[in-house]
């Protein structure tokens, strides 16, 4: 009963796709993975960089994992499936069982300053390069009757946002978005949906970030330190251990996490803190209702896969 | 001292540019600036019910109001840029007062049963269908030194959400991530950015939606009441005239709002309780920190783009 909420997190045996798998928390989570006995297939871009994080994770493996490395552009919606397609030739044509998102960049800029091409490429960077291969591992999964876990890796840019990040917050609120109704639809399948939201991980992806960070943006983050992405993919893992949904890697985070209004100016003092108490008790009971009523979809919209031969296997 | 929280919403004679503005809220909103003396430009696709709706608009009008409807694709950047270049041209150049970001539909649809268009052109017409025409508008208020307010139209929809809105909440969440970090940008310049977080609103909008809405999706929503667009447009200016940043027409929205998290299960009972009493004090005090490093940061980037001739006009 892994989708109800207590955990069935078990990376032995299973075929990982982990986007974003050569450099900072996607490697580290790679190289974990491994350890811990997973088959698992790396996707990203550099060729070069590839093939030598493969070779690196194949030198951590038993001689029975698989391990592979795919280039891909995951911004672009054929090359995600095609390369989802791919991994799973390995395997007897069978989709992967758990997929980590971590595929992303960051490059903030003050709007004012940005190109067009700026705005759509920061947030092709964060949204398209994790919703695309959602979308085809989901119509995969659902297609061959596969249990399975999809982890979005958001941000803790994705509860709250300030200056410099117009072309990177929006991408990952969406994908706390897509993750938010993804979790309540796979519901009726038995694929189980986290979310991670980690703060600053050391690593290249931040020095790019950092290089022509606007001023008022760097300020506001002084205080920040940012951690190792071993120790980050370790509090990834840890949380799914725990079955949970929003996974944070940091007590900020989980501060944010409850009230993640964005932190925004609030409306009246009093009525919003009447507000804030009624919907602590009332959303989450809300949640559980509409989570119900999805479940008690799950045999409607089975019964018209069946009918429509969206299975490619008979049901247990 | 607009800007900093009191309202200065004063729609008399100010240029108010209305996108989606034909139909639903964004009709029912154009005609209520009219009616208080504004200039509107109303932006839509369909050229036959614009030109119907311009008459509509002129008929309400005083004689010194300039009344207009621009035809454009507003899921393009060119064209959104564009449309707000013409709209100017009845304004000696300069760029409108305020944008009201109404455009936008939904046709909710399960995952699996998406195409990869379906997918796409969902997220397109709620987010992109918004952003480009901030974006451009940002550039060209900033240019110009002009004083005005951005308001965005997101949704109950973009604080939490469930099966069947995979192609439509994450373009309303990613739309306050975008009206997040804007907010927090604009308090560089002299622009106001408000974010609209309506529940659902009768006419042709949600009867398209309604349509192929999935069983599971219908029955979470089935005590829903949706009300008229003429009710929520008067939400909406409520809100404006009250200063606020995050604006509701339901008390529903308004528990959603503080506690806008998505809902989503929870991790620990305990701990998330001690954590939701920490950020609700401790969040707010650090959004105002985070404000006052971005006002402290104006005189350096004004100085900036003084230098780099991004004005053009004078320092007043």
């Amino acid at each position: 009963m892994g989708w109800f909420g207590k955990s069935d997190y078990q990376p032995r045996g299973k075929h990982c796709y982990v986007t974003g798998g050569t450099q900072g928390l996607g490697k580290a989570l790679a190289e974990s993975l491994v350890k811990q006995g997973a088959h698992v297939t790396a996707v990203a871009r550099d060729v070069e960089k590839g093939k030598r994080v493969e070779a690196e994770l194949r030198a951590l493996a038993q001689p029975h994992q698989t391990i592979n490395f795919i280039s891909s552009d995951l911004t672009d919606a054929e090359s995600s499936a095609a390369s989802l397609q791919k991994s799973s030739e390995h395997f007897d044509g069978q989709a992967p069982d758990y997929y980590f998102l971590c595929a992303g960049f960051s490059r903030p800029k003050y709007m004012v300053d940005s190109s067009l091409e700026d705005f759509k490429s920061g947030f092709d960077g964060t949204y398209w390069v994790s919703a695309w291969t959602a979308q085809a591992a989901v119509k995969l999964m659902v297609k061959q009757r596969k249990i399975g876990k999809i982890v979005f890796v958001s941000s803790f840019l994705g509860y709250t946002t300030f200056a410099g990040y117009t072309n990177y917050s929006p991408g990952k609120y969406a994908l706390r978005g897509l993750a938010d109704s993804l979790r309540s639809e796979m519901l009726l399948h038995d694929i189980s949906v986290h979310i991670f939201m980690p703060c600053g991980i050391q690593g290249p992806g931040l020095e790019a970030e950092n290089k022509d960070k606007p001023a008022v943006t760097h300020k506001i983050e002084e205080g920040d330190t940012p951690i190792p992405p071993e120790e980050s993919a370790k509090a990834l893992e840890t949380g799914l251990k725990k079955g949970y949904y929003q996974i944070t890697d940091n007590i900020v985070a989980d501060f944010a996490r409850l009230r993640s209004n964005g932190g925004v100016p609030s409306n009246n003092f009093f009525a919003d803190t009447f507000y804030l108490l009624v919907s602590s008790v009332g959303i989450p009971i809300w949640r559980m209702t509409a989570d119900a009523a999805v479940r008690s979809g799950r045999k409607a919209v089975r019964a018209e896969y069946e009918a429509k031969g969206v299975y490619d296997n008979p049901a247990k």
